[in-house]
């Protein structure tokens, strides 16, 4: 039988998985609870691994334990510094943050960017998505330039050069999309029933759960993202939702599908404005939410490939685990 | 002493004006009171008008009362329907709508708009503002196109040619300002003593009240209005409130004018480049609004003048008042 060499963790806002890996990388076991770093208590994160993982860490003592996503921001269990862009695999496995305290315990740092303008952007838990979707590529194809989209709450685009992050933008797609249908007038002709269109949850959660978009009736998101290709901006092209809905031209059951198209097709073509992708563009997410933007980014011309965020996750995460400094 | 001839009554979703007006214009009382059509229970609007100017209609019987605003919608005292673009002011006067059961008492249809591509706009309340402001100015210069811009809870732009409002549209600005700064996490950084910088009030309420912008720090919404210049679209500007609250680079007490300026700013680039305004943009709005945005509209180039919506009201409905079919 196989021996464990590893435990990686992918723990962000709503969900924590793990898996149990092999010298050959074969996953052994694996865990996945709906236990994001919101519902941990203040200095809970010990005990709430223990939990999760305690088993094979009893079994296995010295295991060391690589973790990626929010648990390394300011609200999680320790922070690890944003690696600046431009950031490598090779960047992140060096800068890998051991938990004070937790021996053999380390979380990926997330990366920063700072805009020729002087703003700052971040990621944290993607950037191991985006090495780890790569990586699955030929190894001429992974030189090249390379766009990612990591739709979600707070969407995220990148592009990869010589196998490093050079650039990429947050759009708070998922969150604009359920802020409006929920707080502002347009929530008022919605159907109550409606499920999202735009995700709600952040990268690497890809279970389709409560919020699984099951109102695309085919025509009304459609709708949306061809509004999205039309002049006015986001501002005015909201506001359709509730003018469109008074006067019945969208059906009730299909305003938050309109919603959802309007919101990700500003999004995409604002990004696909700015990082001009040349051949296609690679989805890394859930399966009901890629496929919504697969959808969506064809209309605006670019080509796409499609990873779940899971296999992305895990692929990422095995190839840092390989770097990591008690190999 | 003067005679009165009518009471002119602007009620809208959050205040109540009536202005008493002699045969010359002159406004020989006056009503303002915190009572919009969402604060008067199911048929209790003929109770709500006779607390306000009951002793107007008392002393005088049988004077008419013209009233325009939210109190013509689906969720007033009437629903007046919509006048089609374009729309002068001889047409809102012939369209007027007698209040079943309360002779005398007239209300202002509003104006709705579709776009080439079959979508709706609608306005209620503005198109009254409009042609006062417009009736201020040489005739010479009422002939020629003329650009206006309402900021509010839902913005309105228009333009009128010949008279007649030929174009309008709405932006959802001070409603998007508000939900995120209220129910996203955009609101985590944000100093909770902060008013508004986007209005919140609809048009023809002018006054500053409770949402009055007190916290444009002259340094903060200026930053906000140079980046929704920038490439990137809304969705991507919005999460710079976030980073930027996050790195320091803008202070938390700045952080709503920050978000004021980009969507504001947003607003402007994304209308100014449909409407095309050939000479100065009139603004009609409370103030406060109007200073922001003429601060705003001059940095994407046109010059603007500037009128209060109480006095656009009033004149607008002076007018309206004229052509009355009992006058």
């Amino acid at each position: 039988m196989a021996h464990p060499v590893c435990i990686l963790v992918d723990w962000g806002t709503t969900n924590f998985r793990a898996w149990l890996v092999a010298a050959d990388g074969a996953v052994m076991d694996s865990r996945d609870a709906a236990l994001g770093i919101m519902q941990v208590p203040e200095g809970g994160f010990p005990a709430a691994l223990d939990r999760q993982v305690g088993a094979w860490r009893s079994a296995d003592p010295g295991l060391p334990v690589l973790m990626s996503g929010m648990v390394g921001s300011r609200q999680g269990w320790a922070e690890a510094p944003y690696l600046p862009c431009p950031a490598s695999a090779e960047g992140l496995a060096g800068a890998l943050l051991e938990v004070p305290g937790e021996a053999g315990v380390w979380i990926v740092p997330g990366v920063s960017r700072e805009t020729p303008d002087g703003r700052h952007d971040v990621i944290r838990g993607e950037e191991v998505q985006i090495f780890g979707a790569l990586a699955d590529r030929a190894a001429g194809a992974a030189r090249s330039r390379q766009v990612f989209c990591l739709p979600g709450t707070h969407s995220k685009w990148a592009a990869v050069q010589d196998g490093r992050i050079d650039w990429f933008a947050t759009s708070m797609t998922g969150e604009v999309y359920s802020v409006m249908a929920e707080h502002s007038i347009l929530g008022r002709l919605m159907d109550p029933a409606g499920r999202d269109g735009a995700g709600r949850d952040g990268a690497g959660e890809d279970d389709p759960g409560p919020d699984d978009p099951g109102l695309d009736d085919g025509v009304s998101f459609g709708k949306g993202l061809a509004l999205a290709a039309e002049p006015g901006g986001l501002l005015n092209h909201l506001f359709a939702v509730r003018a469109e809905g008074l006067f019945g031209a969208v059906p009730e059951a299909g305003l938050r599908s309109y919603l959802s198209g309007i919101v990700i097709g500003h999004e995409i073509r604002a990004m696909c404005g700015i990082a001009r992708p040349e051949g296609p563009v690679t989805l890394i997410g859930r399966p009901d939410l890629t496929r919504l933007y697969a959808e969506a980014i064809g209309l605006f011309g670019p080509s796409t490939v499609v990873v779940t965020s899971r296999d992305a996750t895990l692929k990422g995460l095995s190839i840092l685990r390989k770097a990591m400094p008690i190999d």
